[in-house]
C-alpha cells in the first residue's frame, strides 16, 4: 500500500470507530483525579492504572511508576513501532483541577456528555475534557488508529504521562532524572495547548513560565471582636489589600522593584506580524464578558496575554466570609498570588523580589509568611527546529488552513524540564480553544477539536516518520 | 425586715444557690442559637423558649413574639414587682456569633465547661459565656434571688430578649414600633458591655455606631485560566484589594472624602481623664499579641479603641482558597467591611460616601454590588442622668473599687433605637472583660463575673427602687 493510500485508511478507519474513541475518553473523564486534594489520591492512581491498561492494549508497554506524589505512566512502543527513525516522547497529565465552585457547574463535572454549545457547536463537557484527557487522548486514539489499520506505529513512540501538572509537578523534576535512560528521543510532543481558532490550527513555540507563590499575614495572636479592639489592633486583612493592591500602577505595570529586568521588546517583525493578527477585544475579551484589556497600556492585548509578564492574585481569604455579617478582625488572612514569567526572567529572582516587596511592607506588629508552590521559567522554541515544518504541513492539510505559529501565554514547566533533563525541544500542539472553561465551572472540549484532533495526529505522525530528525 | 438586712439576706441567698444558678445558664448555652446562619433557626426559636420558661418560673408573664426575623421574647413583672416607683426596660439578646474557625476552640463551643484560666482565674468556657447569655442569666439570676427571698421584685421590670442581635437587629426596629405600648419603662438597661479591668466594675455611657457593608466586584462572565488570559482580562481581586488596600492612608487615617465630617475632639476634660486612665499598648495590646497600636497615629490608644471612627475588612474572599494551587483568574471577589461610627457622623452618610468611594474607583469594565448588613448611629449619654448615680453607687458597694464611667467601641444599635421608638435613656452595665474572646474561638467568662454579676444586679435593682425616677 503506498503512503497516500495508506494514510487515507488510518483517516476513515479513525471516522468509523469514532464513537469508540468517545467512549473510551468518557470513561477517562469519568475518573475524579484531582491532585489538589488529598481526598482524591485514589482517583488519581486509578487515572493512571486506567491509561496503562488502555495503551497496553494498543500494544505499548505501559508501566505505571511511582514518583513522591502521583504516579506517573510510562509506555514505550518497542516492537510497535518501527525501531529505526525518529522516535518521539509524547507527553500530557491525566490530573485535572479541582471543581469549585461546584454550584456554577450546569451539570456533575464528571459525569461527561455531548451537548450543544449556545451557538450551535457539539462540545464534551466535563472536568478534564480538555485540559489534559480531551487532549491525551486525540493522540492515543491516533497511534491506536494507526496500530489497528498497518498492524504498526509509524515511527518509535514513548508516552509519557504525569497526574501532579495541575499542582506544579513538584515530583516530576526527580522523576525524570530517575527515568532518564528510558526516556530518549529525538525530540518531545507536548499536547496542553490551544488552537489560534476554531478553524485554524497552530503549533505553539513560546511558553511563559511561573511562579506561584502564597503569603500569609498574620497579627493578633486571635481573632478579635473589632467592637472592642477595632481601631487599635491591626488587622491583617488591611495589611494584604494594602500591600497585593500596590502590585500594579494606573497603567496596568507591576511596580515590584526589578521585575521586568531582562525582558526584552518583541523583535519588529515578530511584532509585526502579531499585529497583523488583530487580537481585539472583541474577538478576545467579548465572549467572557469584558471589552477593555488590563494589562500594561502601552502595549498589544495579543503581548499582554503571551509575550508580556503579569502578576495575578489566584485567591485570597480572610475573616467572615459566610452568609450575613461579623464583627470579627481575623487574627490572619492568605493570598495566592502568581506571575507569569517571559524569557529573561528567572523564577527565583523574581520569587525574592516578590518576597522583598511583601516583607518590607509588612508593619513591625505583623509576620508574614510565604508558601512555593510553583516555579518555572519562560521557554522559547527555534523556530527553524525541523519537526515543525513537517507539523505544520500535517495540521494544514487536515485543517485545510494555514497552521500558525503562536506565543501561549500559559506555563508548561515540564517543557524546561525535557531541556534541562532529557536534551529534548519540544513541539506543542493541541486543539483546545480559548472558551473551553478549563480550571472553571463546565469545562468543555469541541467535538471537532477531538475528533480532528485524532486526525491531525495521524497525519503529524506519518510526517515525522518521513521528516529528517 | 429592713433594707439593709433584706438585701443582704438576697446576696446571701445568691451565694447559697450559685451552683443552681451556673447550671441554668449552662442549659442555655446548650442552645446552638447562632443567628446569622439559616441551619440554626431551630435553635434559635428553642432559645427563645426556653428562656420564656425560665422567666416565667420567676412570675413574669413571659411571651415569645415573632419578629420577621428570629423571634423576640417580652416578659412583664406585672404582680411581681410592686406596680409603682420606677420602672425598668432590660435588654439582651440570645443569639450568639457563629462557631468558624471550629478548629481553634479547645472544646466544643455548645458544650459549656467551668475550667481554669492560664492566670489561673476560674472561667466559663462556650460560645455566647460572655456574649450575650452569661450576661443576661446575671440579670435574671439576680431577679430570681430576689423573688425566692421576699416574695417580690423590688421595682416593676420588663425583659425584652432579641434573636438577631449579632447580624444587625434587621428585624427589631419594626418589633418595637409594634410593641410599644408593652415596652413603656422610664429607662432602659443593656447588659452587653464590660468591666475596666478584671477588679473595677464599669458604666457605658457612650457606643460607637456601625456600618456594616458587603462589596462584591464582578469581572468576566466565569472563571479563567490565568496562563490564556492573565495579563489581558481584568482580575476582581486585583480590583478590589487595590480600592480597599487605599482606604487608610500611611498614618491610620481614612481617606474616604467626608469619612470625619461632624466628628469632634474630646472635651479637654475627658481627654484628660482618659490620660489618667493610662490605657498602654503593652495593658491593651500586648495579651493580644500586638505592641503598636494601629490606628490613627496623632490619638491615644483609648480614643482609637473608644471615641475614634475606624474602618475594619472583617472578611475577604475570592478565587481559589483550597490546598496547593490554581491558576485561575476569578469571576468575581468580595469582602465584608464594616465602620464604627461616632457621635456627629450619619450612618447613611457614611455609607454612600465608602459606596462613591469604591465606584469611583470600579474599572469600566466590572460591575460592583453592595450588601447591607447594617447600620446605627453613635450615641452617648447624659453623665448627670440620675439612675447613673444609684447604679455607681451600688456596684462601687458590690466590687469595694469606684465604678468608672467609660465610652465604649462597640455598636448597641438597641440603644439608639430606645431613644428614638420608645424615648428611653439607656444604662450600660456589663461584666464582660476584654479578653472574654467574644466573637471569636474559645469565648469566656469569668466565674467572678457571673458570681458578683448577679449581686451587683441585686444591689442596683435595690438601688433603683430608691432613686428618684
Amino acid at each position: 500500500m503506498d503512503k497516500t493510500k495508506q494514510l487515507t485508511s488510518v483517516l476513515d478507519h479513525v471516522d468509523a470507530n469514532f464513537e469508540r474513541s468517545l467512549n473510551r475518553l468518557f470513561d477517562l473523564l469519568r475518573i475524579k483525579s484531582i491532585s489538589a486534594d488529598p481526598a482524591f489520591d485514589a482517583d488519581c492512581e486509578k487515572a493512571a492504572e486506567h491509561l496503562a491498561a488502555d495503551i497496553a492494549s494498543i500494544g505499548f508497554s505501559a508501566e505505571v511508576r511511582p514518583t513522591a506524589g502521583h504516579p506517573a505512566l510510562v509506555a514505550k512502543s518497542n516492537g510497535v513501532g518501527p525501531g529505526k527513525g525518529a522516535h518521539v516522547l509524547f507527553y500530557g497529565h491525566y490530573d485535572v483541577q479541582p471543581v469549585d465552585p461546584l454550584d456554577l457547574w450546569n451539570r456533575p463535572p464528571f459525569d461527561p456528555v455531548v451537548t450543544k454549545h449556545a451557538d450551535g457547536r457539539d462540545i464534551i463537557v466535563a472536568r478534564g475534557a480538555e485540559d489534559d484527557k480531551g487532549q491525551v487522548m486525540t493522540f492515543i486514539e491516533a497511534c491506536r488508529a494507526w496500530k489497528d489499520v498497518t498492524g504498526s506505529l509509524p515511527l518509535d513512540i514513548t508516552i509519557l504521562i504525569e497526574g501532579e501538572e495541575e499542582i506544579g509537578s513538584k515530583n516530576f523534576g526527580p522523576f525524570l532524572e530517575k527515568n532518564k535512560k528510558d526516556l530518549t528521543a529525538d525530540f518531545a510532543l507536548v499536547c496542553d495547548t490551544s488552537m489560534w481558532d476554531q478553524n485554524t490550527p497552530a503549533i505553539t513555540t513560546s511558553l511563559r513560565g511561573l511562579v506561584y507563590d502564597e503569603v500569609i499575614i498574620k497579627a493578633a495572636n486571635r481573632d478579635l471582636h473589632s467592637g472592642i479592639f477595632g481601631g487599635g489592633a491591626q488587622n491583617p486583612i488591611r495589611v494584604l489589600t494594602r500591600i497585593l493592591g500596590g502590585i500594579h500602577d494606573d497603567n496596568g505595570h507591576i511596580t515590584i522593584p526589578g521585575f521586568y529586568d531582562g525582558v526584552k521588546d518583541l523583535p519588529a517583525d515578530i511584532r509585526a506580524q502579531w499585529e497583523k493578527l488583530n487580537l481585539t477585544p472583541d474577538v478576545f475579551l467579548k465572549p467572557i464578558g469584558l471589552s477593555i484589556p488590563a494589562g500594561e497600556k502601552d502595549r498589544l492585548l495579543i503581548e499582554q496575554v503571551s509575550s508580556r509578564p503579569t502578576a495575578d492574585i489566584n485567591g485570597i481569604v480572610g475573616g467572615y466570609t459566610g452568609e450575613g455579617s461579623k464583627t470579627v478582625i481575623p487574627a490572619q488572612a492568605s493570598a495566592k498570588i502568581s506571575f507569569r514569567l517571559v524569557e529573561g526572567q528567572e523564577p527565583a529572582k523574581i520569587r525574592k523580589a516578590f518576597r522583598d516587596y511583601v516583607t518590607a511592607r509588612v508593619p513591625a506588629d505583623c509576620k508574614v509568611e510565604f508558601l512555593d508552590h510553583a516555579g518555572a521559567p519562560a521557554i522559547a522554541l527555534d523556530w527553524n527546529m525541523k519537526p515543525l515544518a513537517a507539523a505544520k504541513r500535517a495540521l494544514t492539510d487536515e485543517w485545510g488552513k494555514d497552521a500558525l505559529l503562536i506565543g501561549s501565554g500559559a506555563s508548561i514547566p515540564i517543557v524546561a524540564d525535557f531541556k534541562r533533563t532529557l536534551g529534548l525541544d519540544t513541539v506543542m500542539i493541541g486543539f483546545g480553544l480559548d472558551d473551553d472553561n478549563i480550571h472553571s465551572p463546565n469545562e468543555k472540549y469541541d467535538l471537532k477539536s477531538f475528533h480532528k484532533g485524532i486526525r491531525s495526529w495521524v497525519r503529524i505522525l506519518a510526517a515525522f516518520a518521513e521528516a529528517p530528525r
